[in-house]
Formats: structure tokens, C-alpha cells, sequence
């Protein structure tokens, strides 16, 4: 029988559905359970609206009275004109247990969910639950700490360089290492690169997977140069709290654009594609990262996902704060 | 219901377990089966006698009529002073159906043994098993490349160095790796490191594992400088088939004598430990390999084992040929 952390998983992943066109909101998932089956399902439609749990309540009808629901974020409790509340949806609707696993940071909501619930005699508990987190990092990222979530992707050798001493990187990883970096930028709301990488390569930096095309997330240079066409430009890598309409960005590089990233503290998650080869010399992924002693180098990073794209492995490491 | 390649897997295992003390001879693995039961199991014991095969059947007496066995190479067939040959006792002992994983190239046995047994009228089969092959790498490299398998050890932050820019070095990986590290030396014939590391790391190279210090291998390092007490020494890596005694040789760096092992094409194996921490800069795990175009480095290594060891992560790439 499916315990709450399953129920909880199945709603952390169809909360991921919603990255990032749900944005400005975050991408709730919902499940709704009467007697261990599944009566409603829901995530946060593009644009924000309708809410995850509202979807998931829209769909289960007259069953969800007496149900538990779960969801990853606690049910809004502010008014908007956009709609009502979950909070209150959810009570109206019979609800009688919800299970929520983060808190929402934002001051109009921020208890004030599970208080509605609870005051109505709906059954509140929250359990933690890691992927439910994942899908709900650009939201509490840029709730906690006023900034984007920050992805840094890293594609090296087994040896740990992104080409070779002449700077050839064509190709490191394989096809489908390839493939599953333009699935990871879709899930972006922008994407980074430094400005030397800018000139040098002229990336396009857009989503080449049929029919993901329109995907591709806004672009952005760091650098002191001039602006460009159609390109969003930061000087600074602290000024990415300015970026508009932003809660996923994905930094690609160069080298010193992700040492700098590392060096302020700014970088959230790294996935790193490991191609099967060695190359003994070559051009290194980072650079200073401002790291005086080997001591502080440890317990940055956790291991959070890791997949096998043909002959290369995709891992994700979590920034432990 | 097991199938072959399940059994050949459990024999391959035990052939694990005679590594490296069966030197001069290779570790062979083998089990039994009767009916879907184990009735006898055996590895090649401690000086090369008695083989796994005699073992196995010793085990298994009388039950070994009508059976099956499955050893992880072709049973031997020259004579020695020191005991029949294991393809008549098989015949003998009324095997009626044996399964082989790897041909033995001495060319002394090299087919003679599959000959012996079906003369016998001895049902005989070769399936290819991995693990198989692996146990017996020092001895078939031996035989086939006139040299020692050679396993490449390297202990890298996920940017590839093994090293702070300062020299800095301990620690890389955490504990739990450290005494995996220590485990597989146990698992040589012989540990190198170069005579850089060795002037100025002065390492003790010796298994430091509860009830397997008279595990130690002998010491070799490579260099061109004078001998040194209790040390043998080669001057080239191209001299590592001179070295009495030693199917297993154990590289332990450092990166000029990793990268000049590995430009020569005389590493077999990687063994790689990754710790969960970046560096951005630092000193890099090997040095020029001879690669002149960044395609010649690919389908050279494939990802054999992974294992978790803490928060650490251990893998080995075995050279494709």
C-alpha cells in the first residue's frame, strides 16, 4: 500500500510538469487519495493559473470528499482576483486530510494555509520530501534569498576538462548528453554565458528538440561589453536578482563565468555530463573560486540525481546550505 | 530458475576470491549445479593448486555425476608434477555437462581441454561473462600481451584535480574510500608510483586493513634515479613485463607516471574516486597522454563497476581492446 511519501513522490513529479510556464507562480503538483485510489491530478497551468491543487479538486468532484490530498506547496490563502483560495477550495470541497511538504515563504500565505485548513477541520501535516523541494527551488529560491535558482552545467572529461589545450570541445559528451541539455534548458526561465563565450562561439542557446522549439528561455550575457541584440546583459553575477520573470536560469559558461558564479556563492546546482574519455591535458571547466583550503571544499555538494545517457553520465549535485 | 549466465556469475565471484594468491596462476572460479542445486563450489587456492575446479568436485563427490559445472576458464590439460589435469578429473568424476567462460591461452591447454572433455564424451559450452574476464585479467594479459594488467588508480574532485594548487592533497576522498583503496591493493601483485611521489611523499604503499597487512604487495617505482632499499625499480613503463611475480600491477600516480603509463597504452583499468567537491583549480590528475584529436579519445574506456562509497563514488573503466 502507498504510504504519504509515495502519494507525496507521485505529486512532486507532476508538480515538475509545470517548470517553468507556470511562472510567475511556482509549479504546485496535486494528487488527490479516496481508499488508495487516485481521484484527482493536477499541476499549475501556464501563466499560474489554475493552481495545482484547484486542478486536482476540479478533477476528482463529488470524490473528494472524505479524500487526503497531497501537494508539495501549502495551499495559497490569499485572495486574488485571478480566483479564490486553495485553502478554501479545499474545504469547500470536503477535503478531509491535506499533506503539504514546504511551507510557503510568501508573507500572504506563510501559515496562514494551514490555519483556514485546520480552522475548517481539515486534518494538516507536512512531511519533507526532496524532489517535491526540486520542483519548487526557483520559487523558494527567489523567495529565501531574493535571486534566481542557479544551474550550472559542466560537460568534461573524466579527467575533468571541457576541450582540449586548443580548445577544441566538439564533441565531449555524446548525443544524447546533447539532447538532454536542450531538455534541461526548456525547464529554464533564462539561460547564462559569459561574454567571451558569447564572442568567441555565438551560441544560439535555444531548444532544438521537436516541438519544444518555442521553449527556448530568454538569453542572458555577462559581461562589461555593449549590449547586444535580443540579449538581456548583467555586468555582475550578483545582478541576476534583477533579472525579470526569472526563477530558473541556467548558466553554460565559459570557464571563469562559472568560477565566478562558485566564487559568490550564487550557484544553486550543478549538473555535470561525464563523458567516458581521457584527455591527460586541456582546458579546465572552472577556474579561482576564491577556495584557500582543501577543508572547505567539503560538504558544498550532495549528490542528488544521476543518469546514464548512453556512454556518458548525467549527475546533479545540490548546493547544501 | 538460474540460467547459465547466473551460475557462470557465482562461479566468476568465487574466482574473485583467489586473487592475487594464486599467483603464478590465474584465480578460476568454479560451482557445480545438480538439479538447480549448488553442489559443490571452489577458487583456485593459495600458490595455484588446488585448481577451483578440483575443489569444486572435491566438494561435491559423488554428486558431481550427471551434473553440471561452471568454471570462468576452459579446464587445464598439461600435465604437472603437481596433480592430475582438471579436464580428466572432470571426466572422471561423471560431469555431464561443463560451461566455460574464457578460452585458456597457454598454449599448452589453449583448446586441448575442451578436447579431453568431449572425447569423454562431456557435453562443453563457452558463454562470455564480464566478471569472469575480470577475475581472470592478470593472468589473460599476461599470456596475451606479455605484461601485467595494469589498474590506474586516481582520487579526483568533481573538476578532475587531485590536488589544491598548493599541493594539498589529504583529503580528496573521505574514509570509507581510503580503506577501498587499500582493499584493492590487496588485490595487486605489486603497487608503482613514480619517483617524484615517492621522494617526497615517501608512501607506505602497504594494506593497512585489519587482518590484511600480509597482504602488502611489493613496491615498485619508476624511476631513473638510484636503487632504493627494499624498492624494485624499473626505469620505463614499457619495463613493467620484466617484473617477476606480478599479473596485478597497481598504479598509484603520480600524474607523470599516470599520464606516461597511459601514453604508452599500458593501463588496462581506471579506478576512479570522485569526492562531492569542486576545486576550480588545482593540480591535475595526469599530464600529456599523446592525444592529438579530441575523436581518439573516445570508445577507448567503458564504465564497468560504480559503487557509492559514503559520499564519495567509486568507478572503474576498463580499456576497451
Amino acid at each position: 500500500m502507498p504510504n504519504d511519501s509515495d502519494w507525496m513522490a507521485a505529486a512532486a513529479h507532476l508538480g515538475l510538469r509545470g517548470r517553468p510556464l507556470s511562472s510567475p507562480n511556482p509549479s504546485v503538483g496535486a494528487v488527490i487519495i479516496r481508499n488508495n485510489i487516485v481521484v484527482g491530478r493536477g499541476w499549475t497551468q501556464p501563466g499560474g493559473r489554475p493552481h495545482g491543487e484547484a486542478m486536482a479538486l476540479y478533477q476528482a468532484g463529488d470524490d473528494a470528499r472524505g479524500a487526503t490530498l497531497y501537494t508539495t506547496l501549502e495551499p495559497c490563502a490569499h485572495p486574488s482576483q485571478r480566483g479564490p483560495t486553495c485553502s478554501h477550495l479545499i474545504a469547500e470541497a470536503g477535503i478531509a486530510r491535506v499533506v503539504f511538504a514546504c511551507l510557503d515563504p510568501d508573507a500572504r500565505t506563510a501559515g496562514n494555509g494551514v490555519e483556514i485548513l485546520r480552522s475548517a477541520g481539515v486534518i494538516v501535516d507536512q512531511i519533507s520530501h526532496a524532489v517535491a523541494a526540486t520542483g519548487l527551488a526557483g520559487y523558494l529560491t527567489k523567495q529565501r534569498l531574493g535571486r534566481p535558482h542557479v544551474t550550472l552545467k559542466l560537460a568534461l572529461s573524466l579527467d575533468g576538462f571541457i576541450a582540449m589545450p586548443s580548445g577544441e570541445s566538439q564533441w565531449i559528451t555524446g548525443e544524447i548528453a546533447r539532447a538532454h541539455v536542450h531538455s534541461r534548458r526548456a525547464m529554464a526561465d533564462a539561460i547564462l554565458v559569459g561574454g567571451g563565450t558569447w564572442r568567441s562561439d555565438r551560441p544560439r542557446l535555444d531548444v532544438r528538440l521537436p516541438g519544444l522549439e518555442s521553449r527556448s528561455p530568454k538569453r542572458v550575457v555577462l559581461t562589461r561589453g555593449v549590449p547586444i541584440d535580443g540579449v538581456t546583459i548583467i555586468n555582475t553575477p550578483a545582478q541576476i536578482a534583477d533579472l525579470a520573470d526569472v526563477q530558473y536560469l541556467y548558466v553554460e559558461g565559459g570557464s571563469q563565468t562559472a568560477a565566478s558564479f562558485l566564487r559568490e556563492d550564487l550557484v544553486d546546482r550543478i549538473e555535470l555530463y561525464r563523458a567516458p574519455i581521457i584527455l591527460g591535458e586541456g582546458m579546465a571547466a572552472l577556474g579561482d573560486i576564491g577556495l584557500s583550503a582543501l577543508g572547505d571544499a567539503h560538504n558544498q555538494w550532495a549528490l542528488e540525481q544521476r543518469l546514464q545517457l548512453g556512454s556518458d553520465t548525467f549527475e546533479a549535485y545540490g548546493r547544501q546550505r
